[in-house]
């Protein structure tokens, strides 16, 4: 299985998918094609969430501000999986909790386990413009404008027919000692109060949170200070009225703020990198 | 094959794929995943007029405003589908297409064929966050707002598994005897004149009411009186100049507002739940 | 396999797709259903630049604003593939690389290998009105506004079950011997300037231009007149900092206007259409 992701929008993912279906029959899955543009960030958290849920995979990620640079293309090995993407930190947090023994969708708690980084060598331009394009390996950047398609999507087939256990053995791919990494910051907590930041803003509005939702979970019921304002503390977003705010923990384990029926960052006017002080 | 459909735009989807995948090699189809948020009756229109186009399948669904509330999650088995989703009515109208003998897509005539309800037993949280996430059945609710992947994607993946004729043996299943329902309105037809109400509009901005096109058919070539104003009646949108509004037959057989390659939401100044009156 | 391309946004072409998966196992690919609306010329652009990379397949295109009225439905044999789709010219472009010699993905240089038109026969719509959908064969217009479920889906499962080279003996194909064509301008180049027009603009705002890439490649480094304005010409985007417009060579090979991190479209205010004017 390989899935996709990637901030191209449409119809640019179809190039890639081509190219991978030139080179193997394997099953093709969409992550998401909308992350925000170039924003490496948001797609590492999304990225994080989402593929501890799938079984053995690889995965090509390419969210990819610094195409045509010199910035190196690579695989990470992973818990059986593998990423492939360019060395500017996006495929690290997922990679870690894959890596781990980490609960699937946990949020910040990734204990390290072995994690191993290839480059992957590329072949010279001129070999690519005359090749047939099935066969160029190690690929050859075509265009300096859409490495998705010209050099990720051919490694991730390569990886993919080779195996995730065999790959690193092709003479495509060189192990790397330093690599691009990508954290997010933990909250504090100090007594009753947690002072944090908001990750990302889903599509629904929901403000995802660093605070752990362990602070919250033994709260359901009761109230919480959210930036100075009294919030109710609930487990389901439909036990208040529409259109009232409430702490609750989401799918990821964070603390979220949301609105029943609405949207959380209009109602607590938050965005990604507001600070977020809860007291309770 | 597995239809996945929601309201979660993305990348939420994929974490159900994912479920899904690691629990069984069925085929994904997406039907869609733009519902409007927490719309259950527009996604059962939709719905109803695309699933019947499916050969027998498991269909998830996930348009769940009621999220960590105690509304159940149900299965419900129909000429062969079994459609996995929330007890708040979006999987009925498909349903009972899919159980009757109504030609696919025709709306408004579902005969009432077997139609059979299963209310899914769920396991305990304390399970759930302990188990391996690939065995877990019954499911458990690991998060309270995201049961699409925390328990709907298991009961797919189980139903598909078991087969849809086998899976009510299963222990996980008990069946109902009364569920939530949702039918959509009738039109009210008198003499040489319809009084009927707007259901949806699509993405072109086409105006579906729930007039059986039955009224129109045999009037292309002439022109009746829409709200008041005299539109032409036409087979098809590019009779007519663009920018011009037409009353036709729309693809899901009920009378249909539309304009040339323009918006008829826009040109008739109507939404879903407006009233309109045609007369002929 | 199929591929599938349309206006249609969601959740239409699911019923598409259910079509095709009552008569066929073939697997599935989305190229994009979100081309701009009714237009052809967008939709024709990027199917050249993206069916070329993927293997022999059936490729279903409902890009058709004149739905309903007397346009044949056509399939078009090239290069090993068919597109089937209305005869309004949205399949001939990218016909033209594929059935030609052309190195994929690169614009404006198909040297017209084969390619085979036939108009697809219809049965009445009596016939498809009470027959199981899944036998009617020619294709009913059931609906006369959605023929890419009632009659283009049904074409590109029975190619794909015949097999691209061996359908045209099937009763309901007819060789055309002539039909719509589209082709996109050709820049005029004179000594040191070329003036040409905008072909399209991507989702990022990059300005897809109809002047071949050749004209730029050895001038990365240096400057160039766009519209009287000096500006680099770059062979990556990162390049320059953020906000800084260039001119580069897209992944089409042709002249593109962008803008690291930012949208060309806005910063050369251009759109679909412009004439550009470059001067080196």
């Amino acid at each position: 299985m390989i899935t996709l992701s990637s901030d191209f929008g449409s119809p640019y993912p179809a190039a890639m998918k081509g190219v991978v279906c030139q080179r193997t029959d394997a099953r093709l899955v969409d992550i998401a094609h909308d992350f925000p543009r170039q924003d490496v960030r948001t797609a590492a958290f999304w990225l994080r969430e989402v593929l501890p849920y799938f079984p053995p995979a690889v995965h090509l990620v390419v969210v990819d501000p610094g195409v045509g640079t010199d910035r190196d293309a690579i695989v990470v090995r992973a818990g059986g999986h593998a990423l492939v993407g360019p060395d500017n930190g996006v495929l690290l947090p997922a990679a870690r909790v894959l890596a781990g023994s980490t609960a699937a969708g946990v949020s910040g708690t990734a204990q390290g386990g072995a994690l191993e980084v290839f480059r992957v060598r590329e072949g010279s331009r001129e070999a690519s413009q005359t090749a047939d394009p099935g066969s160029d390996w190690p690929p050859s950047p075509g265009s300096s404008t859409f490495h998705g398609r010209d050099v990720f999507a051919p490694v991730a087939a390569r990886v993919h027919t080779l195996g995730v256990d065999a790959f690193p053995a092709d003479r495509g791919f060189e192990p790397l000692e330093t690599w691009e990494s990508l954290r997010f910051p933990s909250a504090s907590v100090e007594g009753d109060s947690a002072t944090g930041e908001v990750l990302v803003v889903d599509g629904f509005g929901n403000v995802i949170t660093n605070v752990p939702g362990a602070h919250v979970r033994g709260r359901f019921g009761s109230a919480m200070q959210v930036n100075g304002e009294a919030v109710p503390v609930r487990e389901a977003y439909a036990t208040v009225d529409p259109g009232v705010g409430i702490v609750t923990v989401g799918s990821h384990g964070n603390v979220e703020l949301a609105v029943n029926r609405g949207r959380g960052d209009d109602h607590f006017d938050l965005e990604p990198g507001s600070t977020v002080r809860l007291a309770w």
